[in-house]
């Protein structure tokens, strides 16, 4: 029923809107106009259009001013409908108040894109405005980047339609960035450290063109080698993570996220008006995506320069050659800080090296070729790194030492570099005074990748790895459910929702979200529900003893403290004084409740006590939630997340994520715990909630584990429904109720 | 017995060695001899004397060579005989074969220190002349710096004995280092960053002087405002803790110990011969004595730097001026990540500034200028905040934009700081292009705190912080066991303890130990031990039933493997059964243990499981481990180390340090357990062991821990005593059973 409704009103609203634009326009267009062009040097509508000619766009360049005349040698028109032929992209550089009008009057001219420069809309509250636009927009076949932002730059077309610095240089890597302020510092950034861009798009208010968007034309654009993302919030994040599963496989994605603190959430979310949601969610969900997230800007620019450079590993086996043994540790403590594995067979090692290494030199990982070593010794130990196969990544370090020329050595790595036989990846860190610092500079932006600090240049091996991992263990990309046998009873569990629902409950008792895990095939204590006292003996007879008995009220949520609830009762006569002792406690406790009954469940064997959650997420849609029991979610706060439609695959890595696991590994002697039984649980839950967009929140606690092959067990499941007033669903069910 | 016997051979000991030489003439020499001083360019032996003479070094300056002669205007002398008078300090840089003959020729001159700058010694492998060399100069009242350094440079004699480059600048900072190579090489970098240097000194193989030693003067130096120090391992652990928990009171300290990882911790060992220890406890006990730990040399040279230069804070209310709400969120991340404190007094914010924050902008924290921002908005925010009481530190942040002049703000602050008015801590951090990257690259080294990344920005705050922290709450400072009523009854442990060494065993029954930690006023179960039924009914209805029983055998250490053990014992019937099958299963177990009897304990209440151990760490002696039991341990690894003696509130810092510390608190409607109770116990524990000399290790497990004011009760208690031929005490003590 309600997927029917939603599919409806869906081919409605498709029939109203035309076709969206293909993106390639944006990238790629034909014609620009530019609504706000200045004849002012100091202006923003001056500036752009400068950049807009001086990246020697090839496309018609049309500025508008109603003043017409001529700016930078362009004619200028005084309207838009002076201007002749189709306008593929709008740059729109006007006070707030006039664009609507603005957007209203491209409406003719077979306008794809509008870039809304503007500020003023809903970053300080104004969103009805640029709804408005947006709406508008859509529905004259136009698509709005921004409001707020800085513009696109491109280099497939080539333009620079941003008011930033003008001498972009083209490249590899593609910057999507929320923070208009902090992308135009980084188009210097780049600059001075010389990285290609192929894009650098500022998406602000994300009124309309999101990220992912964006990121569905750059995995196709072959240009772009590496996307770095900076964002603030999520919106829409099941497409997200749906674009991001499919890009990670080709190439990397390097996310900065702000907003890590509880404060910088709230910071972030007075600035660009979208909600951060938790860290921990955002964090596991990146990983689950195989995005690679950087804490500061810095290492994001480093890793992504890296990564457009540096050729891929073709293995694991990684070495440090140095000239001090200093150095050399803290380079070991970095590789293990960023999961770079150092290749330790001496034997093999021995072989290579024994003719590079100098007498009282190291041979083994890490190479240490003294504080004597000279650049031949060094050339020497490179050269048997680079052709022997067993290696795979090299980490040169060096204190800064008379005896070492080290331009001689960033000199020798830049011409194997450029001699474009493939070199094994390598990075490089010296440290010393103003000789090293100096030569550093140089080099760096003649893309040698060198570090005056050690750990800066093996987190950026540790990045490449990272990714090298993502391509060999191929993240999920599943983005439906599982297999048909495994669901549930779409239909039986439709019926409690209703009846839930009619019953103005929005939520369920817990026998309701019992029967829910019975028809999803989890494994539940036998249940019955008593409405009097021979009722009761007769479930628990059925059942068999031990029984356990709950009160079922809705107006007794903490049953415990109500006295509620009695466990361990072996015969009819503990079950009758048990029956009379709920109902007087319950009295007592709340003397109007409402009692629709006691639950008479089997009582379950013990076990390890685990905790699936499920819920819809602000930002991510359908999220999945799984920890061990009690203390560990509670005091230790050790659980993994994952956005929903994920893998069998998927889910055991959530499982192995939490640092409780070797507890489901079996310790102390103990069997290996039934996981398979926990992924099969977890799997099912997040199928569950997201067949039925009319629950918002499952919880399963405890779901008893056993151990391997012995199963599970879900005690009691805890089922919200979504709020009527909050999901367009459950109003539109509300009205066919009246 | 043991404390006389020791103190004796310390007093004997005392007698033959002379009177150490004052360290000041290691700082401050007065005259130096340099043995090796070359006539060759190219030799460190012509360099060190070139550093020595270019340092204007005011003292006497003795080279010597064999071939005589004159270097670099100074007049060469053939022998050390030669020279007139008596020599402060004696620099060696000749081959490691002729070091020990120069020591000797030493021996007659009063010569005070040798610094053996030679290599060739331990760090190879060559420990035995080392020692030689050491008991020698030692001997002759003489200390040896070295072997395997690259010398020391003080800047208050001045004198630069080094090979390291020759312009060292004089300043605040001392540095202490075992890796020779990146100690020449920090100096280099410290020049470039013009970071003023009090000392640095070269501490190699530490074969004598280590840096408990050189701490001892610089917490007297007033010229030492900041201490740094790059370690590998640490040796003679006690007397380090003791001198830094002196110095943190008074000033800083920062340290780089390499070797966190378990791959780094053997390179460190292979490279300079000293045991890295677990990390754990070394950041741990670092905490405890108010130590600053960096992670790279990085980090330690920027937070040297700040430390020294920067006024202290008045307090904890940090403020973020940004012309951009991403950086700003990203600050509020690394405030949150580095511990600073963002003031959030929203009306008193706006009461501050809000003449100075322009239209759009945000009076909140952070203060957003917008990024419209000129220099004179920002002066005029940090001129409010300068002059507010409420403010205690600023955080000034931007992106490079047009309207902003950086030049002019990185000036203003140079002015305020140079005005030598006392102004706030500040760090600045602005992100941008060629511009702002030249800026920050000229005003860096003007000593204006500015960094392109605002993590290392926000980084130097925070350990300012770190240190205000230090001084405000005091480390515990305490350095001998806590008040005599505390302490155990020293003359009955040591009567169990022979009585063990008598039976030739190296670890104590259960109820050995138990009785240990009766008559250290620790509470136990009541408990006896039985030789034959009679005897265990008899202990049984003494203790009061239930009772476990347990077996006591050397040769059984698994007890509940062997089926030795039984609980809940209910009653005289149960007590036979289960004695009967206690001897039964072991003696099917092992039929040729040895079995001392049965132990008959009370069975005690449950209750919070926790773990107190102690035990003589390689590196640090005496120290003291708290958990929560079973898994928190084992598998979460939730654990907490300090050094002992600490103080009760040390004690308290300890326990509350680990995660789980919640469940202490009680969780879920629990009563908070007896923290008092598990100090007393972790006190006494740390008391036993520092006091016997003869132990090596102590657990206490579990230790369970009751609601508050109803104690704790140790239920084991595993003691094992040093190997006799480990300890030297040991020794002694066999060779008189003999």
């Amino acid at each position: 029923m309600t997927n029917i409704k939603t599919k409806v009103s869906k081919v409605i609203q498709a029939k109203t809107m035309p076709d969206k634009p293909d993106l390639k326009y944006l990238f790629e267009p034909r014609s620009i106009a530019l609504i706000g062009a200045s004849h002012h040097e100091d202006k923003i509508g001056y500036k752009i259009l400068g950049n807009i000619v001086s990246s020697k766009y090839p496309g018609k360049i049309y500025p508008i001013n109603p003043d017409g005349g001529e700016i930078l040698g362009q004619k200028v028109y005084k309207t838009i409908d002076e201007i002749k032929g189709e306008i593929d992209l709008v740059t729109i550089v006007i006070p707030a108040q006039y664009v609507f009008d603005a957007v209203k009057s491209c409406s003719n001219k077979g306008v794809k894109f509008l870039s809304i420069i503007t500020s003023g809309f809903s970053e300080i509250g104004n969103s009805q405005q640029e709804k408005e636009i947006v709406n508008y927009a859509n529905e004259h076949g136009m698509r709005v980047l921004g409001p707020n932002i800085f513009g696109i730059y491109s280099a497939r077309a080539p333009v620079n339609a941003t008011f930033g610095p003008p001498d972009i240089k083209s490249g590899s890597v593609a910057i999507l960035t929320q923070s208009g302020a902090l992308g135009i510092a980084m188009i210097g950034k780049t600059r001075v450290e010389n990285i290609g861009l192929s894009s650098i798009i500022s998406i602000g208010n994300k009124s309309d063109i999101d990220e992912s968007d964006l990121l569905e034309y750059l995995v196709m654009d072959d240009a772009t080698k590496v996307i770095m993302m900076y964002i603030e919030g999520v919106k829409n994040g099941e497409r997200f993570v749906r674009i991001l599963k499919q890009i990670t496989p080709k190439k990397p994605v390097i996310v900065i996220k702000s907003g890590r603190s509880k404060k910088g959430a709230t910071a972030a979310a007075s600035h660009t008006g979208s909600l951060a949601g938790d860290d921990n969610i955002f964090s596991d969900i990146m990983k689950q995506c195989g995005v690679i997230r950087a804490e500061s800007i810095q290492e994001a620019i480093d890793w992504s320069k890296y990564l457009a450079l540096s050729n891929p590993p073709k293995g694991e086996n990684s070495i440090i050659i140095t000239n001090g043994g200093g150095i050399g540790v803290l380079a070991t403590d970095a590789c293990e800080k960023y999961n770079v594995t150092l290749y330790d067979d001496l034997e093999t090692m021995k072989k290579i090296f024994s003719d590079a290494v100098p007498e009282f030199g190291s041979m083994k990982n890490p190479i240490d070729l003294t504080g004597q070593a000279k650049f031949e010794d060094y050339q020497r130990s490179l050269n048997a790194a680079f052709n022997d196969d067993d290696i795979h990544s090299v980490i040169c370090l060096g204190c800064e030492a008379a005896a070492l020329d080290t331009e001689k050595l960033f000199t020798f790595i830049e011409e194997a570099i450029s001699n474009s036989k493939p070199i094994k990846p390598i990075v490089l860190s010296f440290f010393g005074g103003a000789r090293t610092e100096k030569e550093i500079a140089f080099y760096k932006p003649r893309n040698i990748p060198v570090f005056s600090d050690v750990y800066e240049a093996v987190s950026c091996l540790g990045t490449l790895y990272k990714n090298y991992r993502n391509l060999q263990y191929r993240v999920d990309t599943i983005d439906q459910p599982a297999s048909a046998e495994t669901k549930s009873d779409t239909v039986l569990i439709e019926n409690i929702i209703n009846k839930v629902r009619l019953d103005k409950r929005n939520f369920l008792f817990s026998y309701e979200g019992m029967e829910i895990m019975k028809m999803a095939g989890i494994a539940v204590p036998r249940t019955g529900l008593a409405h009097n006292i021979e009722e009761a003996i007769r479930c628990a007879e059925e059942i068999k003893y031990p029984v356990v008995m709950k009160i079922v009220s809705r107006d007794i949520l903490h049953k415990s403290d109500a006295g509620g609830v009695v466990l361990h009762l072996d015969n009819k006569e503990e079950v009758i004084d048990a029956y009379q002792a709920i109902i007087h406690n319950c009295r007592r406790y709340n003397p109007y409740a409402r009692i629709e009954g006691i639950e008479v469940s089997e009582m379950a064997a013990s076990g390890t006590e685990t905790i699936i959650g499920a819920r819809r997420d602000g930002s991510f849609g359908p999220i999945v939630m799984f920890g061990l029991g009690g203390i560990y979610v509670e005091v230790m706060k050790d659980v993994a997340f994952r956005a929903f439609p994920f893998s069998r695959k998927e889910a055991n890595n959530m499982v192995s994520q939490i640092k409780s696991y070797p507890l489901l590994l079996g310790v102390r002697g103990e069997k290996r715990k039934d996981i398979d039984g926990i992924i099969d649980v977890i799997v099912k839950v997040g199928e569950i909630l997201y067949e039925h967009k009319d629950i918002s929140d499952i919880e399963v606690n405890p779901l008893i584990t056993y151990e391997e092959g012995k199963g599970v067990k879900a005690i009691d499941a805890r089922i919200i429904l979504t709020r009527l007033n909050e999901s367009q669903f459950g109003q539109a069910k509300t009205e066919e109720e009246k």
